[in-house]
């Protein structure tokens, strides 16, 4: 059975979208730290802000809240509630503020005042607890519900993040407007726990972590590597019908390469360490670099010749695996990682192919994802900020015409999109395609952006009709943006459920007896020759260990061989999706194989 | 047409083979050092060699050589053979060396005496000019032919190849027993340069180097791609049948895995620099290094789960591209870089399982060489040195057994095959496949490794049948070697003409005027669907000048399309290999392209 999001789809709103919520959250915050102080008298307050779906607050303590802890601390801010106390505002003068948090011993508060300007607001609650917050708040404590609030989580914090300062104790809770909101939350906290990629790839089998190999250095076992290959196997084809040149270049550059396109001064940060013989190589920066990038090894391919009019657009593809140094800190499974596969294309066009490239690209972009299945998507047009034209290079006039060839190709493809103004990157324009998951949650997949700055860093040239010299324009294009990623977001969004031309196993054969592997076999290899990726349960347990077995790894087809099927020549056929439909004939199985594999679709 | 070799094959001995080579080569030298010093009387000898292929000699002198001079050289020669001096050898005391020299103010010499050990032998020419030297030489300088003589060309070289001494003349000859012999190297020497990958390769646009990337990085052409995508995919197939499983492992990792492995003790030197944050890290070790070698991370893929014996062999595969930082000096053209793609694949097999393992990889290679349609070669048997057991890792008993498990794949394939005593890894015995190409020069290719010690330093085991845990034997292997090495000596053995399975473009249809363009076209999208690799020649230039541009480009099949044709449905085709073959029908046309990809074969 394929697993569903809760039918009834429960918008919940971030605290960033609701003003409601703002309040909400703020003022169950101080519920909380005025809870906290009374239950535990030496705890001294911090910071409490709201956070994207709940709030913390940070207390110096010397108790360690357990988890018995939240419980009695979440009772006694039902008290604090059911007291209905006013939540009152008032202005004071910095004096003011100062004498009366000097009066309570609260350091932290008095290092937060520094720091704030005029004017100085306090939120009451009844007269029992006040704190330094420049709101705002519901009216009264009574305005909150208790049946939408949960303390989730205690957890360790530095004051002001620094290490080392003092050590904190923070304590996660969340609020909601209704219980409604709550248990939706909850659920979708427990579904993202379900589907987490980490998890579910581990149990298929699809990669691994090595701590000799590094963190953010994911190595795919067959399974995933088969996984790679029909998605690259996928795009790769699609690109060969659109004209596109797939093209092979090194992991690593001299590090002039990266001067020379600017990565080196802007990217450097989030370059892998210089490959350098000796200390004197490494101040005069003379040695290798992994590559962050393709562009600038297409740009050598491009420049490798002179060029003519007649060869553009030339569309140079590869999937070309970067390096990245992000903080280990950072990593996690695939989504966040630092070695990971673009399936890049840089396309060298003249000016007056923009318009209808660009259009090309988008096209590609959404064939690719609807045959990914994925449909709940927006186009971000990250555009420059024209209130600020020094922060970009390149004329005024190209980047209207690039924003527009970007604005016409949304338009005519009726995307949903909205405008990031000042989200452009210093070089040209983008679109950014961001996917909400079932979950609401957001992942930036492709992105397209117009580069008018590399071609003139590498003094780009083509011969043009007329037989002058031009400048190309280039667009930098990924669908997927990483395989990593992609492959990350796909698991999560399926919960494993690959749709069946996606999966790496796509029909199991179970035959429920010795007598039956024989035909179980030939089956699957004439499957096997029609580029179905079919095999045969050999362990000759009973049918219901099967059936459970391939449920477990979510093979989407499962085919029951016994005597009756042989007679017959069919399969009892029982899908993820659908469960059991009962006998179809081994040709029909096979049809709709085929179909699912050629219409990239399910079976 | 296809590019033949001499028909009437005349084997060149290495001076290695031959003791009368080395005798003529040892005379001639002399004769051209006394030639040179009558001519520059202010010259003083260094050394003189044999090679492989000749001879050299460095002089100090103020004058650089012209080709000129070598003329007057040479001529100077000729008259010193046509005299017909004897060649005498003399024993001499030390001292009485050392007073001759420095009588004729050689300080070379004198150096090189100090070199020298007991008995000090000089070689006289006549009463003319002599040198030291231990020989061995011909009688008399009337036994070289002048015929099979030659000059080749003038170099500078440092004294003791010390780019802090002083600079001198090297001066390169050959001589050879007889002029034939001299013809035949003049003719390889002319046909290796024409042959040359470097050439070839960028005339048919396969790959390029980039200063800005850097020495020995090659960049892929979207025709070299190709290429690399027919072999790669010719491979994956092959493997497939055998029950290879794909993988895919980053190209870096911390030093730590290095370590473990062995690389990083006894292989430091030949992999890139240490990506460190710092001098401390550095020092301590603690970062990334580029791989120079796949077997660490599939074995890390091995070690992610405890192994059955049911699971063995598990035959893990992957293109991987590993970075060796080779000498930049030592870069050139493809068949010596810095990166290069490796067929690699590691066995995990059972002792037990290794005889038939080792059989089926050898077969494998072989059936693979066949395909690439490279017949000559020979199996070195790379042994242990029994008289030096110290020098190797691992039980006698294990060592005969992975021998005769060598041995014996060797004799049951009937593979000519030579033993190479002492030329072992420390780890294990290992069979390499030496190539021979169309000019006698050899190359090794694919290898195959007998590992006992990888599985001991990572633990390795499996849960044998009687439930205890084993150890595993870790078969290595890469039929083709490295791509890019392969790609080299492919263009090389055949000059280009690849064969048409192999060929990135198999047939060009040349419409001879416009009215043709569109049949042409719709013939070659009818082949394209048959993954036939067609193209158009869109030039619309006149037949003549179609057919060149097509044989300058090495397609195998040019099919010319008229209007005789199209009323027909046939094709005018013509071969690279054959020429004219006449009219051909359409589907006739077709049948033998597929039949050539199906059979890794010629049209």
């Amino acid at each position: 059975m394929s697993e569903q999001v809760s039918s009834e789809k429960i918008h919940l709103p971030k605290t960033s979208e609701s003003e409601d919520l703002k309040k909400i959250r703020h003022t169950t915050s101080h519920v909380m730290a005025m809870a906290v102080q009374k239950l535990f008298p030496k705890a001294q307050v911090t910071i409490g802000p709201w956070i994207e779906n709940g709030f913390y607050y940070d207390f110096d303590t010397p108790d360690a809240f357990s988890d018995k802890d939240l419980k009695t601390i979440k009772k006694e801010m039902i008290k604090i509630i059911n007291r209905k106390l006013p939540v009152t505002r008032e202005e004071v003068t910095r004096e003011d503020a100062k004498a009366r948090i000097s009066a309570q011993n609260e350091p932290y508060k008095l290092e937060i005042l520094e720091g704030l300007v005029e004017p100085i607001t306090l939120y009451h609650l009844g007269d029992q607890w006040w704190d330094l917050c420049a709101g705002p708040h519901v009216e009264n404590t009574g305005d909150l519900d208790p049946k939408a609030i949960e303390l989730e989580s205690v957890a360790g914090a530095y004051w002001r993040g620094d290490e080392t300062k003092a050590q904190l104790q923070r304590i996660y809770g969340t609020a909601w407007q209704t219980s409604e909101q709550l248990d939706e939350y909850k659920r979708r906290k427990e579904e993202a726990l379900r589907r987490d990629h980490r998890k579910i790839g581990k149990e298929m089998g699809l990669f691994i972590f090595s701590d000799l190999v590094g963190p953010g250095l994911p190595l795919w076992t067959p399974k995933g590597t088969l996984l790679r290959s029909i998605l690259e196997d996928y795009l790769k084809k699609e690109q060969t019908k659109r004209g596109y040149l797939p093209v092979v270049t090194p992991h690593i550059a001299r590090v002039d390469l990266f001067k020379q396109s600017g990565h080196w001064q802007k990217y450097s940060e989030d370059m892998f360490p210089m490959m350098a013989e000796s200390q004197e190589e490494k101040e005069k920066e003379i040695g290798f670099v992994m590559k962050p990038m393709n562009c600038p090894f297409h740009i050598q391919i491009y420049k490798s010749d002179l060029r003519s009019y007649r060869e553009l657009p030339m569309r140079l593809a590869e999937f070309g695996t970067v390096y990245r140094y992000e903080q280990s800190g950072e990593l996690g499974g695939l989504t966040r990682v630092r070695g990971f596969t673009v399936d890049d294309s840089h396309l060298f066009i003249t000016p007056e192919q923009l318009d209808e490239e660009f259009f090309n690209v988008v096209e590609l972009t959404l064939s690719v994802f609807k045959s990914l299945q994925l449909s709940n998507f927006r186009a971000r047009l990250s555009f420059r900020d024209p209130a600020n034209p020094s922060k970009y290079l390149g004329s005024d006039e190209a980047w209207e015409k690039a924003q527009n060839a970007i604005r016409n190709g949304v338009t005519k493809l009726e995307m949903p999109n909205f405008e990031g103004i000042g989200e452009a990157a210093f070089y040209g324009p983008k679109l950014d395609f961001i996917f909400q998951d079932a979950l609401e949650r957001e992942w930036q997949l492709g992105t397209v952006q117009v580069d008018y700055q590399l071609p003139d860093r590498f003094d780009l040239e083509y011969v043009a009709e007329d037989g002058t010299r031009k400048r190309p324009v280039m667009l930098h294009r990924a669908p997927f943006g990483s395989l990593e990623r992609l492959i990350g977001i796909l698991i999560e969004e399926y919960a494993g459920d690959f749709p069946t031309w996606l999966a790496p196993v796509q029909i199991r054969l179970l035959p429920v007896g010795d007598d039956f592997v024989q035909f179980a076999k030939d089956t699957a290899a004439k499957m096997q020759l029609l580029g179905i990726r079919a095999e045969v349960d050999l362990g000759g347990d009973r049918l219901g260990k099967l059936i459970r077995n391939a449920e477990k790894d979510k093979i989407p087809v499962m085919a029951v061989v016994g005597a009756k099927e042989i007679e017959s020549n069919s399969l009892s056929i029982r899908t993820r999706a659908e469960g059991e439909l009962g006998s179809l004939e081994i040709a029909t199985v096979i049809d709709r194989l085929v179909n699912a594999n050629n219409t990239n679709g399910n079976f």
